[in-house]
């Protein structure tokens, strides 16, 4: 659990030292002013998670460069904010790890709600993960076999346990929960989800495959595995940064994150050398405490994603397409 | 399952082809004649699984190298068997990493059991680990969050998940099974079960602690950190090479499956440099086809006690001690 008083704010029991406190807030100045509700509208390429609508809440962005996350309910939304209070603060994450893999957090905010008039809910303000991208191919991936935290009770045990069997989770180390994959002509393949939770071991290698293909349509060429997944700066040298960390840091256990891959179909299409690709870390409401020991479970499943991305690599053509 | 033909083995559903079966009849010549019961005793140094007694059948040794392993009940000794057999056979094993971290195996062989006099039982006949060592310090850590391979059924599931929580293995990615430590006079230090189980982090961490340490009593100096864990052709370095096979291979998932530590604490104390250091994996009965997918669980928890024993190398003594 977690508590907050004026000058001290608890992640799981630890208290974030004024020290570091200052360096947080030192790094983050506040925000804008609150952008008005006509400015927000619901993300157009979010594949994962919740979606606002008239009666829903669910994130927002503002068209420059911010993405406002409602609280969850419950414990949850406290929980990651408390998570993003602590890690923004923390000595220990070294400046590379947050600015490359993590969202910037710029504090929180109260916006009125459409679906009660008059009333307010917080929100995370976040850096808009996709901004910049004119055609976003995005994919959400859970990481880790496991993805409830040891010391949940039993109920929430339970269920996880069983979404994480009847998915890809145990088996795998990940599974797909979203993706949005932009063909040459414009048109945007994005699965449902039951089709998501449905898919098998050699479904999650097409779905891997076509996020990096050109086709419209149900095949896959991955034209653009060697631009997107391949090459410095590509999604397998991000990857390989991260599991590096994971090799050491023992301050926190992910447990339910995603790994956020994107980029631009448009750019790399039309350049031939990557296009924006992005690697992200998202969703910390359910992130422990490490405790001294490292994240097993997210390493366990980092390292299988990055398998199944190498062997897409060592399979697909060498050289990226030229522009058309 | 398992089935067995003359002409194949299948291991699990997979077929081993009979090109690898005539390499592994090359590799592994019949072995000499059956011992008689008078050769064979309970191995000295055991410090997990079953132990053989008058009523009960356990695991026995011949004194010249050779270890005898009873087939378990049910399923489990077929698909032991099952695996030893498609693993010694399979061409895409690394010979270098059979040779370094398996036991060989010999085939089976049926031995009089004690406890029904004129029955006899199948045995796996392996290499004895520990033989040639005088006075072995030996640890048995079970690796992996899940110790149950996903096609089980939901009561083992429950079994399992109940231990997995309820020892270190969820939250550490591995959990010691058993421990016995010799110290310089010659007295054994062996921690009962109950109290293994009951080990968290902290006690965790001052088992390893004490697994290289050169005192009597409850204390840890770490004083033969460097020579055992440390150092070309230490654990670490043995462990890291292993490490580099989970990342890449994709035939095998070690579900249950234990790291065994050896060394000859006279050897390491008399030389200081070392002493039969051996890192094994053992205990086979729930392994799994990988299907083209890494064993992420399994690699998870070798990463972890990676960090464990490089903590504890990084904080010892750097020199090893000098003989008395």
């Amino acid at each position: 659990m977690i508590s907050r008083s004026p000058d001290l704010i608890k992640f799981r029991g630890v208290v974030v030292s004024p020290r570091n406190l200052r360096s947080f807030h030192h790094r983050h100045p506040p925000p804008p002013p609150a952008p008005t509700m006509s400015d927000l509208r619901p993300p157009e390429h979010q594949v994962a998670g919740h979606r606002a609508s008239a009666n829903k809440l669910g994130p927002l962005v503002d068209g420059s460069g911010l993405f406002y996350k409602p609280l969850q309910a419950g414990d949850r939304g406290e929980q990651e904010r408390a998570f993003y209070e602590a890690f923004s603060a923390h000595a220990a994450v070294p400046p590379r790890i947050r600015d490359a893999f993590f969202p910037r957090f710029h504090g929180t905010r109260l916006l009125p709600t459409e679906a009660r008039p008059g009333d307010t809910h917080p929100h995370l303000v976040l850096d808009d993960l996709l901004a910049g991208l004119q055609a976003p191919s995005v994919a959400d991936i859970k990481i880790g076999a496991i993805t409830w935290p040891p010391s949940s009770p039993e109920t929430y045990v339970a269920k996880c346990l069983a979404k994480d069997r009847g998915t890809t989770s145990v088996l795998l180390g990940f599974r797909v929960s979203g993706v949005r994959v932009v063909a040459p002509g414009g048109a945007v393949w994005r699965p449902e989800r039951p089709e998501l939770k449905a898919l098998d071991t050699a479904g999650v290698r097409r779905v891997l495959r076509r996020y990096v293909s050109s086709v419209s349509g149900e095949g896959a060429d991955c034209s653009l595995a060697a631009a997107v997944y391949g090459g410095e700066g590509g999604v397998l040298s991000q990857l390989h940064e991260l599991k590096a960390w994971f090799e050491e840091q023992t301050l926190f256990h992910f447990y339910s994150a995603s790994i956020l891959l994107g980029y631009d179909a448009n750019a790399v299409s039309a350049t031939g050398v990557g296009g924006g690709v992005r690697v992200k870390l998202v969703d910390f409401a359910h992130v422990a405490e490490g405790d001294g020991v490292i994240d097993h479970n997210f390493l366990g499943g980092l390292c299988s994603l990055i398998k199944f991305i190498s062997d897409i690599v060592s399979e697909a053509p060498e050289t990226p397409p030229l522009a058309p």
